[in-house]
Formats: structure tokens, C-alpha cells, sequence
């Protein structure tokens, strides 16, 4: 391999001459051999943008010469694109607030320009990483936004899974409108909903973290871009400042501002807690619904099975006819690794210091992995779970029927006391409860057939009130 | 003691006859000896509110006979205002969805009415705990309301202690809006700013967490209340349903509505985890403070020391005029409290099941115990920390002067390269780097003098443009 | 009420005339009105338990008059037995490291001293908190060194409550060793187990937890009491620090030690991390056990209901006859909180600074509340829950008869592909899979009657082979 | 490129033709793209070296053709020791408690097996994952016994590279011996302590933390391979069942031996927990020391500054000579994470159900990775970190000399109450303490000369009590 030779404030380093990345790359790759985990593509794609926004601002303020500066938009651009994503070599769980990702961009997109003018990579005096590509920025304001740019992407990308995955469950509400079941509490049988209320409950709980999503994507277009090392904008040229997020708005397509303080938030990192909190709460819901999703398929024959899941994969090495539920419990896994990942950050935010966070790094990592993840598990079970979900209404029906949930539609006309004595009465006898009632004489087997429909049971109101209003009445 | 007998599907137990608790509260009191912490009163008076709001509604749909009806009214009132708050005796980690609670509730109130209406304790045939008090009602409908209910009045409490402590930090932003100071950067000397600046840019975090606060309490206000066992209404008269929840907004003053979709909410607590999100944000931001309190006011004479924090207790049993952070180091350990029992919620409410969870008394309970210990801390923190704060400028000045903080000020006219050059030479040869500087004869004395005020310093652009621009013109 | 006057470095302070705290103790409650939580009252006891030590080893090492020493130690002494238990006011959520828990102590004995020496509280010549009670020690080696004894006794208690559910676990394993069931894995129909077994997998886990609790206590006996306020032993008599530890040992009854690097004892606190992190794998356990509780009885008539567990409340408000899976709900609660405290405990440690942790209250609190809250949780599910259980037999028996789960004892007969192929044709023709495998000529009505046998089906190696073998050799 | 066709129970699917792996491989590659990890390479070899022991017990039992076998030992060694690593497909977030990853594993040996016999990939009538090389298996045994064998591979070279960094510390340990320095509390100035003493402190943690590991190993030595599906065994032949061991134990060189009871670990976890939660404490000890070298090196010339640690990069893109601790940055980072990770485990094991826990992918992950990351960034931080720190005595002795540390030696001689009037004094006058009390002449300058050393200050006992009273004696 071929090298040329970079040097820095410390000495000098071998790069690869094929490289695009420089010396604080190779430094930085060679300091954090750590996890294995590379800087998050959309972060890298957002500093990108960031640079490519600081390029135009810096032109249009006059810092910087046309020819760089246009080389260096057309290397940003590409790079925002995806381009050359093999040169982001820096491992996510990386000291120094972000500068060695923020470096590395800075020399890639440096190299590439130079090769657009047609120079060679290193030849720095044609387009300088730190001179002309960081140019009235430091890592601690580019950092910060280009995470706030990526994480609004993906926060929107979410949003829009969420809103499909919440179409595939109204549907399910429609289809199962009329499949009368047994409501369970605390796992024991409680009284009727349909299985159609069951999934109309999944569906609201995601709407919620849809809309909630949609609506935190405000409060992430705060940025403190041109505030440079601490938000003071020291050395930022205020024409500069101001359009350099005109730019970032333009190229972006988001609604950014710069903020009020920027010294604020270049330090504080809450808003990123928040967004991470939401990601929690829809983990949340989603391990809820997985949860009853493994409950209500368990069987096929020695569980309630009152639905089934899409076959999709052999589900033993073992035992044949196995077909296991592994969708929601991908989707349970992914929920505890979010609401882990939301522990960390909220550790690394509450751990800065003065004037900056030195936990940037890891902040961004478990933002942006936590959205990778729910975004790709939240699609999956839509496609390969909800969506193909069938009901056993034989199955529902019998765990109804054999159930004693019923009796609480009895208790408005028995009282309490009474009510718990027939329950008690069926236990003791282990008699079916119906007939219990029946023999008690209380009820006629067609005042209970007229209390005991989807419509009596599962909506507002005494069930049968009307009937037995009527019945009774007649006698 | 005296005792009475009470009864109840499972056989008799003995009750105090003091006690206005009955037999399921004695039941469920020796089953929970776990944690020693009573269930939250604000939840018990929430809970009380909510039975106020069903009398009234019960009574109004003819449902519930008025002078018994009053009497619970009357009742429910005094343990909503307080009262008796020694007989809710049921320990907060209970099992069974917080019914234990709800029934607490139930034979109070049902106690205190039957006294009202000159009963003996016990008389349940003057007003029955479950027949009357619980009337339209189910634990399952009751306590996720009563939480919410209980939620928003503490989160407006949260909001407005936090409103003060912003207060007291702009006040502090005001007074040292003049004290120049190194910035610093992951513990490094970085560029200057005021010590004013960073007491804005705690303001301005603490502001958006009270501003954050007082929006979600909005998302609290949709109930679940007319719901019952699992939301679907049954038993539950619908003039009942469309009145309890005007009483519950007359009494509590806050803007309450049932929701479209009481299945939904009798399950989904996903609502507390976003609440509880962002308590973990307001502790981020006060453990990030409390850090660089303790951090800045390190010393008095081996530390930083650039502020002094009010003495309010000896520090050490053994080293004598020793005067510790204490309020900070508190403010610390409640956020790490905050932030773990978030991570209980959490895990509480990805674990529901089916139509309910049963685990809402541990998600009451973490709750409202970090909104408990954030408003006595924030308002401890304002009272006996912030506003004592003073700064010992002369201190503040001394660390700046040392340091080379001041020479990125400089790198727009030298750039990066020959800057870094100048700091190496200055710690080389231990010198100071302003000396350097000026032996560099790059700037005079009087060019570094123009520089070096806090208004070139800390505001946007390149520190003495002007005075260069005109200095160097002249020459 | 009637006041004293004390003073301190900061000035006078009135302290009520009947307290035995004093103006330290005033202040602390004072500053941090934070949690309404208390000091944990082991930690107090064992504060004192280090108190009388130190007055023993300060006598014997002549610092301290024999006079003095004698009433403190007796005084130290009523409080480790937990007498004036209401004197220690101090919030369990304090700046400070633990300087006002041990200052409250310290005060709290000099009182009771001054007393029995017939002196008036707060007359400090006769008996002083710092001077006397606190002589040769610091908060710093004192409250670790406390907290370590405290952690000690509730950890062996927590063994021990420990062993008596294991013994329970091993005699349901033993009642239902002949109840054969199917398994289930991902809650699918898997092979067959018997119920015993299930309560032996439970049994050994505890097993487990019980004999790391025990083991674990051996960590804690390394104490750093003599190394004062940073761990050097400053102002420590050589014959104090060689007696005080001897003394403690005899106090106590427990194997302590003093460390050769009490430097590293004062400010690192891994112990207690590792300790918490035993409490958090029992807490795992207990949730998983838990879990399988409320699973294994859900019905009693929509579930498996497999097992019963004894009914110990009514379980609902509005559903008559409704009774919960309540000491499994209240252990599942427990363990998240365990979890939770187990993240509280470990940030804090992590945050410690030089040499010393500030963080140790909420580490105290913390570690002591998962203790209590194990030792009551555990007992409670013995005595409440385990013991009552019984079998539903019948109903294990139809799920297995009913389930596919013993195609995979045929599989070694038949291979994993027609295995398979049986399966799908059953539940094609919705058919018992037993008559499709006799129908299929491959295996008669008895070779699957020698193959379905406890004995069989739930030890290792192919079910049925010598019967196959020899009814193959037959034919 | 091209394809073959392979087939299963739900169908036929499109596989590269140059593929190792099969259908089921295929299919759970196309299920789960969830978090772009793959699995843990360290558990795809110990799967691997399973498979080995496996069939060579299958052989020696006489279940498997010798032919067969021979191919499939020698394809299983290939991947034992990391070949074809780039077939393992599998996402780390995988549902169905890791058959994915074991059919992955099956498939790859199968064709690697045929393709050693000559045969063409796909042809398993040669080779047959499931009737050859998973014969007697189960994922259920393989994979927990798998990641048994794994973890005890990792947590034996953490063990290593902690006593690497154990012997680092000691070095300095050595190396600042002599240097005095002020000890801070709560980071305000306390007592006197050495530098060298500091470091003891650390590598005394250290230790714990690597004989914590060394000695948990032996807790991972139980393993339920030979249990099957569930634990009891079915269709595993006994010769099999005790001769796998004994092979997989010559395989790996470790003492593993079969559980007594392997129902218990095919479905609990908990010993993964207790791993995990030894190696949160290592994380905990890592990221105290990390905070401290960030604090002791701050500055350069506005903090502390009493140690400099090796600069090995570039700290700003803005700030020329800026140099920043980013290796204990990253350390803290990883703390972080490895402390989420537990989490993560902790829940996932929590949520087991009945005979299995499916979330066994999930709790690899986490458990290898905090493993990998800790083992990295130990080494990392020894070798670019520890190793090179320097002491900069002079500052060391400036803030010393100017705190007032030292009064707590004189409080024995002078009573506490003496002693803070003095600080009081000084702080008072804004005086040199030592002046102040030479002023008060209650010591002369030779008199703190005498208590002013290392050996008198940081050692135990009253500094200066020979000197002291041989001088008072001759006054």
C-alpha cells in the first residue's frame, strides 16, 4: 500500500494514499479501537450538510475564495448523499466531544476537493480541512446541530412507520369489530371486549407516539451553529452567522433557528433526553403489544391461540411444527435495548461540564441507533406480523363461554354480594355459570342470550337494560 | 383495642373500631408489608376527588339515593382536603392494579359518611364501600384517573418551583454579566466568556424544562373514568358516564375530558412514561448544574473557587472550617433517584397485560416520588444555594490571565497554524503566552488590551476587528 | 415547647429542649426536607455499633476518660439496639457524604451520655459530639465502614428468608413430581415437563441467589474504619486504629478486617455495587418466577389455570368472585424497583470523586431499601403465596393431550421432516395429531401409550426406545 | 449471480449458490434487519466448537456415520477458530431465542461439511443440518451452553488486561510516591495525601475488579448442553448426553460440567446477570478513575493540572494548542454503556417465561458487547493513557501550600473548636493559614516544618506527636 505523509501538531503520521480521510482520522481510528460501531451514516451525512452550509455562508460573507468554497460544497454535497461512506472510520465510542468525527469529515471532504481541483490528496494548500472546510466553526457548534439535523430525519422517518403500523392495526380494529372475547386483568378473565376493541387499544397507544414524534421535531430545529467553541461566536463573522442557517434551512429542508443561547446549548444536551424519553414510551408501547401479541397466539393448542401470527421461519431445531413468535419477541428486545440506550444518554447528558459535553459522542450514538432500530422493527412488524394477523373466533368464543366474566353485566341487577355467591356457587360445584344462574332462577336463559351480545357487553351502560326493562315489565 | 367483625367473600376479619378503614384494607395492609412508603396522599386525595365526582354524578343519574349520596360528598371532600390521612395505611408496592388503594379509599369514605349520618362505623347498610361509594365504578377506571388528577396538580407545582429557580439564575446572569472568565471545554481551558453567560445558559435550560412541564400537562388530561373494568363502560348508566367527568373538572379546576377511547387508557400508561421523561430531562439539567457548582466553587483555596456558595452547615466531624456543597451533592442524588425510578416506570409499563396493567401502583408511586423530591429540591437548590451565590472575580480573572484560552481569539489573524505554534512555544518555555505574544511582535500590548474585553470576547464575531482594522490603518 | 441554644461555626441555632439531637441535626433536617424518606434505621444502628467501638478503642488507647467512654458506650449501645429511634430525623436524601447522619448520631449519644451522667442536654462539656463521641474518627471512615456492618446482617437475613422459600419451591417439586404437563417455550406448545420440575428450575435458582448472598458477605468485612478523613489514618492513634476493629468485630459478631488501603476503601465503593448487583440477579429470578405464577394460574376459567395460588383478597371492585394474582403482582413491582435502585446505586458510585464518593446516603438508601424490600418481598411470597399452592392436575393433562408438544419424542423414530409433515396434517384437518399418527400406521395406539410416560417423556434419552425395540423385534 | 433452491416447512426460497448458510438462514437474515449488528462473532465459535463436541459424542454413541461426523468436526473446527466469518448473517436482534443463530451455524458446517466430501452446497442428503449437525440438540441447549463457553473466553481476557492495568498503576503508584499533594472531599481541599497514594487507590480497585472476573468464571462452568428442548433430555441418548461434555471440555480447554438440573439453566439466566453485574462494576471503578484523571489533568493552566496525560491527538478544530483527556472520555463513555447493557440484560432476563427465555439473543449481545468494549478500552487506556501520565510535583505543592489542609493535623493538639477559629480567621483576613497560626503562637514554624512532611501527614496518627512532644518537654 501506498502512504503519504500528514503531520499535525504532534508529528507525523502514514496515511494510506488512498485515502480521503487525513492524519486526525488515522489518530483517531488508531486511539478508539473500541466497539466496532462506526459513527451513525445519517450523523456523517448531517455534518456533511453542515459543511456544505458553512462553505455558502462563508463565500456569500467573504472568507472564503469562490473555487475552494464551491469545491467544497460539490465534496459536502456527495458526501450528504451517502457518498464515500466507506472513508468514516472513526468507532462511534470516541473521546473529544465529537471533534475526531467532525475532523474526519473535515478531511474527506477536504481530499475530495482537492480532487475536484484537480490536485492531490494531502496537497492541503489547495483546500485545508481546518482553514477553509471548518472555516468559522468549531466541533462544538457543528456537532451538536448536525445531530440535531440527523435526529429530526430519522424522528420524522419513525413517524411515518408509526403512522403505517397504526393503519395496519385499525384495520385489524375493523375486521375484528365483531369477535366477542373475554377481557382479561391482571391475566384473569375479566369481563367481554371484542377482539376488535383489543387492537382499537394498540392502534390509539401508537397514534399517540406518532403524533407525539411529529410534534417534538419543534423542538429539535434549535441550533447553536455559529456559536463555535462555546457559544460565545467568537470568531464567527456575523454575516456569516446569520447565513449559515439560512443555508442549513435550505439544503436541509427543516425548519432550523439559530437559538437565543447559544452558549446554552452548545452544554446542554436535554433536548436530546426528551426525544430519547418519547423513543422510550413508544418501546413502551410496543413491548406492551408484543407482549399481548405472544399471549394471545400461545398455543397453538395448550395457550389461548385466540389469534394466529404469520408463519414466517421454522421456529425449532428441535421439535417440528414449531413456529414461535418471533417478531414481538424481536420487537420485546429492541424495546429493552431503547429504554437502555435512553438510561445511557440521560448518564452521558447529565454528566457535562461547563461549557461543553464531552459525552457528545456516545449521546449521538444511542439517539440515532435507538430511532435505526425502532424504525426497522416497527416496519418488520407491520409487514411480517400485523398485517397477516387472523383471528380463532371459535377459539375467543370458547374461553368466553366458559368463563365466569360475564357476571359483572349480572351485578347491576344482583348487587355485589349476591353476584360473588353465584361465582362462588359455580366454583364450588364446578358447574358452568350460566346454568348456575339459570337455576337460581333470576334469569331466564333468554334474558341472558339478550344481555350476552358484542353490543350489550362492550359498550356503555348495564348491559340488557332495555330488554330486561321490557321483560320484566311484561311478567 | 376494641375490635369489630367484617366480612367478606373470603371470611371475617377483626377491624379496629377506631379504624374508618375496613376489612379489605386490614386484608390487603398485612398482605403488603414490602417497602415501609405509603401509598402517595396526593394520590389518595385525587382518589377522593374522583369519588366526590362519582357521588355527584351517581346522585344526578338517579342512581344513588341523595342524602347517602351528600354524605359521601361530604366525606370524600375532607379526605380530598387531607383528612384523615393517617387511615390509608396499604403499603405503596402492592399487588392488584392499585385496588387495595381504591378500597382504602371506599371503606373511609363509606366509614366517615356512615358517622355523618350518625351511623356506627361498620354499618355498611347505610353506606356500603362498594355499593355506594365504588357505585359505577372500578378500581380499573378510578386509580389511572386519580393518577392523572394527581399527576398535573404536582407537574404544575414542579413548574412553578421551576419557574423561581430560573428566576434566581437570570438574577445571577444580571449580577455577573461583567465577570470575565476562561471558558472551559471537557475540563481544558477553552475562550472566555462571563460568568453571567453561564448562569444564562442554566436559566435557559431550566426554562424549557418548566416550559415542558407545563405543556405535557395537557396530554394528562384525557381520563379513562366511566370506563370501568376494562373500558368498555359496562355497567356504567351513560348519563353517569357524561356527568362524572364535569363534577371531576368542577372540583379539581382542571381541564379534564374522557377519552374517545377509554379501552385505551385503561391499558396504555404510556402517558406517565412521557411525563416521567421529562422529569428525567429537569434532572439531567440539574445534575449537569449541581456538577458545575460543585466544580466552580471547588476549593476554597485547591480548586477553581470562582464562586462561593452560601455556608448553610459544618462540613466534616473531623476537618475543622470545612464547609461542603451540600445542596448541590443533594441535587445530584435526586437526579440519579429521578432518573432510576424512571427506568421502573418504564419497565412497569412496557410489562401491562391484556386490558389493564397491573403494575400502576409501582408507576404511582415512582411518579409521584420524583415529583416529589424535584420540588423540594429545586426549591431547596433556589432557596439555600442559587441565590447566595456570589463570585470572587478576582479568582475568575486569574485563571483567565494564566491561561491561553484567549489565543483562539487571535487565530483569525495568525490562523491555526502559527497560533498553535505560539501556545507550544509558551509551554515550552513556561511563559506567559501573552508575552510570547507580544515578543512574537505580531500585536502590540495595546492591540491585546483592545481584544481582551468581555464585550469583544463573549459576543459573535472576531474579537477587535475594528480596533485592528483602524490600528493597522493608521499604521 | 421549650428550646436549648447551641452554636457552631455558623452561629446559634435553638434546638427543642427534650431532643437528644442537637444544632448539626437541626440544620441537616433543615437543608434537605427532600424525600420524606429517613436514614435507614440498620444504618443508625450500626453507626452506633461503631460508636461504642471507637469509645471502646479511645479508652483503651487512653484518649479518652473512662468516664465518658463508659456512658457513651452504653449510650451507643441503646441506640444500636434501637432505642430513641425517633431522634434520627435527617432526610435519607443529604448532601454531604453522610455527615449529618453521623453527626446526628454522634449528637444523639452525647445527649443520651450527657443523661445518664446526669447532665442537662447540651451540656457538651460533660460529654462532647465531636470531641468525645466522633474522637479518632471521620464521616468518612465511620460511614462506610457502618454500612458495610448494615449490609452485612440484611444481607444474611435475606439468605435466610431465602432458604425457607427454597424449601418451599422443594416441596411443591416434590408434591407435583408426578404431574405430567406440556412446556412451553416462547410460549409455544413445546415438549413435556412435570409440574415438579418447573418448582425445581424455581428452587435452584433461589438456590443459587442464596448462596451468592451468603458468599458476598465475605466482600463486605474489608472496612476502612481508622484511615479518618481520607483514608490515611490522620489523627488516628496506632493503638485506637489496631483496638477499634476488634471491637467492632466482638460488637457485631461479624468477621471484619481493616483493609491495608484504606484510601481505596474511603472513595471507591464497588462493593456496593457488586452487592446490589446479587440483589438485582434474586430480583430477576423473583420475576421471572413471577411472571411464570401469574401465567401458570391465569384463568381461572380463559387461562391455563394450571396451578391455583392461594386467594388472599378480593381482587376486584365492580367484578364479583375476581381474585389476583396480588403477591406475584407486588413481586414483579418489587424486582423493577431493585432493578431501578441497582441503576441509582451504580451512578452514584461511578460519580465519586477523588477521595471521597458525596453520593454515599443515596448509595446507603438505595442498597438498604432493595435489602428491605427482598427480605419482606421474599417472605411474603413464601408464607402468602408458595406454600398454598396446588395443582390442577386435570387441567394439566388436557393441555398436554391436546397439544402437538410429544411429536418431538417421535422424531428420533420418524426424523425431522415427517415429524414435521404430521404436524401441518393435523392442523390441516384440524385433527388430534395422536390419531393422525396411528392413522398413519407408523406408530400403534400402545407404542404411543409406553412413549407418553412421565418416566419417559421427562428424563434424558428417546422415549421408548426398549419398548420400541422390543415390540419392533417382535413383529 | 446464481442461485440454488432449498425448501422447508413453509416453502421453497432462492439461496446464493456460494452461500454457506441455508434457508433458515436466509429467512431470519430477511427477518430481522433490525440493528445492523451481527452476532457476537466470539459466540458464533463457541456454537461452532459445540457442534464439534457434539458430533464427535454423537459419533462415539453411534448415532452419527463416522464419514459424516469426521466432515463435520473438521468444518465446525474451521469456524471455531474463525473461518467463513463473513456467512453469519444473522442480526443480533433476532427473535426465537437464538435458533436463528444456530441454524445459521448448522447450515454453514453442513455445506462446508459436503463441500469436505466433495458434494455440492444445498446437497443434504450428504450433510443435513438439522439430522447431522444439530443430532441430539436443541438451540435451547446449544445456545446458553454457547454462551457460557463464550463469556468465560471474554471475561478471562478482561481478567488479563485489568491486571495489565493493575500493574500500570502500581507502577505510578511507585513512580509518585513521594509526591504531597492536597486530598480533596467532595472537592473541597481536605487533608494531605500523596500522589502515589491516589494511585494505589485505583489500582486497588483494579484489582477487585480483576479477581471479581477471575473468580466468576468458575460460576459459568455449569452448562444444560445435552437437555434438549427443555431441559429433560428428550431424545438425547445417555452416552451421548455424558460424552459432550467431556468433549466440548477437551475442546475448549475449560473445567465445564453438566448442571444437575439443566431445566433450571435452559430457562434462567440469572448467572448472566451476576456477570454482568461484576462487569458493571469494573465499569463503575473505571469511570470514578476516569473522572478523576480528567479533573486532576484539567487545565492546562486553569485547573488543576497536577498530573498531564499523554496528548495522542489534536483537541480542537478551533482552539490551536487545545489538547483534551480524550481517553478518559471514551472510558466514561463505555462505563456508560456497559451499565446500560446491564440494564438491558437484567431486563431481558427478568422476562422469561415458563421452560425458556426467549430474549437469550438480546442478552448475548449486551453481555459480549460490554465485554469486547471493556477489554478494548481497558487495554486503550493502559497503553495510551496511564502509562505515559506525568506529575507535576510543582503544582502539586502550590495548592497544598496554599489550602488550609493541613489544620485538621493540628486539631488534636488544638480541639476542633480551636482549630475552625483559626480557618475562620484566615479566611476572615484573606491570610496564609500557616501565618496565622504561627501569629497566634500556639505553634512555632519549626513546629509545622516538623508536622509537614509526607511521612507525618499521610500516614496513620497524630502528625508530629514525637517531634511535638520532644519539643514541648524541652520548653
Amino acid at each position: 500500500m501506498e502512504f503519504r505523509i500528514e503531520k499535525d501538531m504532534l508529528g507525523e503520521v502514514k496515511v494510506p494514499q488512498a485515502a480521503y480521510y487525513g492524519i486526525h482520522t488515522v489518530r483517531a481510528a488508531g486511539n478508539f479501537p473500541v466497539s466496532g460501531f462506526k459513527t451513525n451514516p445519517f450523523l456523517i451525512r448531517a455534518v456533511a450538510q453542515v459543511k456544505q452550509a458553512a462553505a455558502e455562508a462563508n463565500m456569500s460573507a467573504g472568507l472564503l475564495d469562490r473555487r475552494i468554497g464551491e469545491a467544497i460544497v460539490k465534496a459536502a454535497g456527495e458526501v450528504a448523499g451517502g457518498g464515500l461512506s466507506d472513508q468514516f472510520i472513526v468507532d462511534a465510542f470516541q473521546g473529544g466531544a465529537g471533534t475526531s468525527t467532525n475532523m474526519n469529515v473535515n478531511e474527506v471532504i477536504a481530499n475530495r476537493a482537492i480532487e475536484l481541483l484537480r490536485g492531490q490528496k494531502g496537497d492541503y494548500l489547495l483546500v485545508d480541512p481546518l482553514e477553509h472546510v471548518n472555516l468559522s466553526q468549531s466541533t462544538n457548534d457543528v456537532y451538536p446541530t448536525a445531530l440535531r439535523v440527523a435526529a429530526i430525519g430519522r424522528v420524522l422517518d419513525l413517524s411515518e412507520v408509526l403512522a403505517d403500523l397504526q393503519g395496519a392495526l385499525q384495520e385489524k380494529e375493523a375486521s375484528f369489530a365483531g369477535i366477542l372475547k373475554i377481557g382479561r386483568t391482571e391475566m384473569q378473565d375479566a369481563v367481554p371486549v371484542t377482539l376488535g376493541q383489543e387492537f382499537s387499544a394498540y392502534a390509539e397507544a401508537i397514534a399517540r407516539d406518532r403524533w407525539r414524534l411529529y410534534k417534538v421535531e419543534e423542538r429539535l430545529r434549535q441550533v447553536n451553529l455559529g456559536g463555535t467553541a462555546v457559544g460565545t461566536g467568537l470568531n464567527a463573522n456575523p454575516h456569516y452567522i446569520y447565513s449559515v442557517i439560512e443555508e442549513l434551512r435550505a439544503i436541509t429542508g427543516y425548519g432550523l433557528a439559530r437559538s437565543e443561547n447559544t452558549i446554552d446549548l452548545t452544554q446542554n444536551t436535554d433536548v436530546f433526553v426528551e426525544v430519547s424519553g418519547l423513543l422510550k414510551a413508544a418501546a413502551v408501547n410496543l413491548a406492551k403489544m408484543a407482549g399481548d401479541l405472544r399471549l394471545l397466539s400461545s398455543g397453538p393448542l395448550g395457550g389461548l391461540a385466540e389469534i394466529k401470527l404469520p408463519e414466517i421461519q421454522a421456529g425449532s431445531s428441535i421439535m417440528p411444527g414449531k413456529v414461535n413468535p418471533v417478531i414481538p419477541e424481536m420487537i420485546t428486545q429492541v424495546s429493552f435495548q431503547v429504554m437502555g440506550n435512553d438510561q445511557v444518554l440521560a448518564a452521558a447528558a447529565a454528566a457535562g461540564s461547563l461549557e461543553l459535553n464531552a459525552f457528545m459522542p456516545v449521546i449521538a450514538h444511542t439517539l440515532l441507533q435507538s430511532l435505526e432500530m425502532l424504525i426497522n422493527a416497527v416496519n418488520i412488524l407491520n409487514e411480517k406480523c400485523v398485517k397477516g394477523i387472523m383471528a380463532d373466533e371459535a377459539r375467543c368464543r370458547r374461553w368466553l363461554e366458559e368463563s365466569h366474566g360475564f357476571i359483572t353485566a349480572l351485578t347491576p341487577h344482583l348487587g355485589y354480594g349476591q353476584a360473588a355467591e353465584l361465582v362462588k356457587q359455580a366454583r364450588r360445584e364446578s358447574k358452568n355459570l350460566r346454568e348456575v344462574v339459570i337455576e337460581s332462577g333470576l334469569f331466564t336463559s333468554e334474558d341472558l342470550a339478550a344481555i350476552f351480545t358484542p353490543g350489550e357487553l362492550t359498550r356503555p351502560g348495564v348491559a340488557g337494560t332495555k330488554y330486561l326493562k321490557k321483560g320484566r315489565d311484561k311478567r
